[in-house]
């Protein structure tokens, strides 16, 4: 089974690549560009019967870290 | 309005980052964790009638290295 793991940083936290990546776009001509926020995208290759639980777990030990990132998971 | 930009690496290129998260959630005692494979969600912030073609320009002359990554828009 797969799973899909999105982790962005909470709003409020300041994103220093994301408005590194406005202010390029800008330098490169593209007018309207208001705001970019960057985030991890993680694919999982899991062993069939692995639990959502066990995915949230994964998320909260290792791949987020929830004192300034929110995950969510998808399962395809 | 708003687009949201996945890149990730395309099939067959050596992802390190993802290897390390897959042995890192190994040793956390996570079983049957197959693959991992980590990229990018960018979310854009964009004047109203940013035309489609526009943000695909920012893919390929910002956004994603073409040569190794794969990217899709999805708009929102």
């Amino acid at each position: 089974m797969k799973a899909r793991v999105t982790v962005m940083l909470k709003n409020g936290v300041l994103d220093p690549q994301g408005e590194a990546v406005r202010s390029a776009l800008g330098n490169l001509g593209f007018a309207g560009v208001e705001g970019v926020r960057q985030g991890k995208l993680i694919e999982l290759d899991l062993a069939d019967g692995t639990s959502e639980a066990d995915i949230n777990d994964m998320c909260e030990k290792l791949l987020a870290n929830t004192v300034i990132e929110s995950y969510s998971v998808e399962l395809a």
